[in-house]
């Protein structure tokens, strides 16, 4: 169980909250108690197709909340795909079969009528992970990078998502930042994402037997491999680009590096941190920002996602 | 006269505010009364030193005050240089021989202890472009880009300026998209700041007799010259990078574009638009933010510096 302490934006309600996750391969969902600590936890496989969608997380919301279903007073639900926050309303989630659903609403109808939210996992593990790591502290602007199948961030300004005018702030893996590096699906060339997303490295370092890539990529690196010192070398320099994209745009007080590349753990913070040193080193303006001391691996150890999910709004 | 409408942040201040706007060659003041517009304006030529700058604030206040000088409830100043605006610090201004100085406390002094906030003078002119162009309304997030000596941007949330944890929020110009361009003085290579700032164009297109170079390089690009065209293409390549990486990554509703270099009015307008154009021919998600319809110009007519100094905080 992860301790979240409670913090005034529960005070005003009464209750329980219930996060859930919606995943390409699973559905995870928590229930947060009124002292803002996790309490259960509950996750299914994921089932393609809208209803599968609906029926799996209203049944894993009331599993979830057990006893305690006629106490929650909100849902939250991130999940994958275009997500309009206000309306509940999400499109192309490509992974589950979803062209569009009125996720948001639906799910209400089926719990009778509890208020739900609906975020974009990103945003949502956003929130999670600031809460994690920040307990009652939410203020300043926290940054969360999802190197994940894509890359996106989400940032909280005291504790509060921005989701921007139209829901696009934090999409940096779309910022094309060298014309001469990979088209993207999205019809730019040279976008943060084809170089250093989770997917982008898989591509660029192929492994046997389902290994993941990025710590593979730098133990080959440390054993002398020149092909892998070059790929690092790419990945890396896309990795600081994003990282002063981010800064120098919102200037977080944490940078949180998350999704399945986080995984990677203390090695790649390492290799983080060695391609700060060797920007900082030509830059006394960047070494004056002194972002390796602002930088935090999201926690591995706590469904951030459905945490997160539970207290975004 | 400036027609500012009152909003909700003058509510809990009595009386008049005085904003100034200390530049490399004159330092500007408005006076504003307790319904939000503009009644006096005064300007003095810049004198170099921290003695002569705080002499000269202080008599430019009290002289653009005149009789209201006892209703002035809060002085706000905007500066070049690096700017501490908790403590009202500023260092580093060198276009007037400043190395360091206590302008917020030491102009305090010299007024009888009125409140002085200072703030960066880009901040300022954002909060004053967004006040002249939002009038009551300053909900949502407005970024202003200002195109000057160097490049950088202000970010208001809310009407709120977003100073960030380093106070480097909207730092962008030093942001390097591509290190196959200019060395910066900052110590990296390919900075946005390098090729599309105001001096940046005014080294790529010299022009004679101090004409301004942005409208001459638009005019002898549509005469086809064609190493116009070139640096033309290299200026607005990188103003549409600094623009994806503003929108993508805090989203603004409106985009301002102001600086010396927004002085070219429409021709430098419907050069940014074709940039994008071209983007977004290549990416429907680029051109599903229609960062097009947000783009505006900054006031020319209206000392946005100063107004904005006054209700920066």
């Amino acid at each position: 169980m992860t301790d979240i302490a409670a913090t005034d934006a529960v005070a005003g309600r009464a209750g329980y909250l219930v996060g859930v996750d919606i995943g390409g391969t699973k559905i995870e969902a928590v229930l947060i108690g009124p002292d803002g600590r996790v309490v259960a936890s509950r996750r299914v496989p994921a089932r393609r197709g809208g209803d599968n969608v609906l029926d799996d997380v209203a049944s894993l919301v009331r599993g979830v909340a057990g006893d305690r279903f006629a106490d929650v007073a909100h849902v939250g639900i991130g999940t994958p795909g275009r997500v309009d926050a206000a309306t509940g309303r999400i499109a192309n989630v490509v992974n589950l079969d979803i062209d569009e659903l009125d996720l948001g609403s639906l799910v209400s109808g089926r719990l009778g009528g509890i208020p739900v939210h609906v975020d974009n996992d990103v945003n949502a593990a956003a929130v999670g992970a600031a809460r994690v790591l920040c307990g009652d502290d939410l203020s300043g602007t926290v940054a969360f990078l999802n190197f994940g199948t894509g890359l996106a961030a989400g940032v909280l300004v005291d504790g509060v998502l921005q989701h921007g005018y139209s829901g696009a702030a934090g999409e940096v893996g779309h910022v094309p930042v060298d014309p001469n590096r990979f088209d993207c699906p999205c019809g730019q060339r040279g976008c943060l994402e084809t170089v250093c997303s989770g997917a982008s490295v898989a591509r660029l370092w192929p492994t046997a037997d389902g290994r993941p890539p990025m710590p593979d990529l730098i133990a080959a690196t440390r054993r002398g491999d020149g092909e892998a010192r070059r790929v690092l070398a790419m990945v890396t320099h896309a990795i600081g680009d994003t990282l002063q994209i981010v800064a120098q745009s919102v200037d977080p007080r944490l940078i949180v590096i998350g999704g399945g590349m986080a995984k990677t753990g203390g090695p790649l913070l390492e290799v983080i941190l060695d391609e700060l040193h060797a920007r900082e080193s030509a830059c006394p303006f960047l070494k004056g920002l002194d972002l390796g001391a602002r930088l935090r691996l999201a926690p591995v150890d706590a469904p951030v996602g459905a945490i997160g999910a539970a207290w975004a709004s």
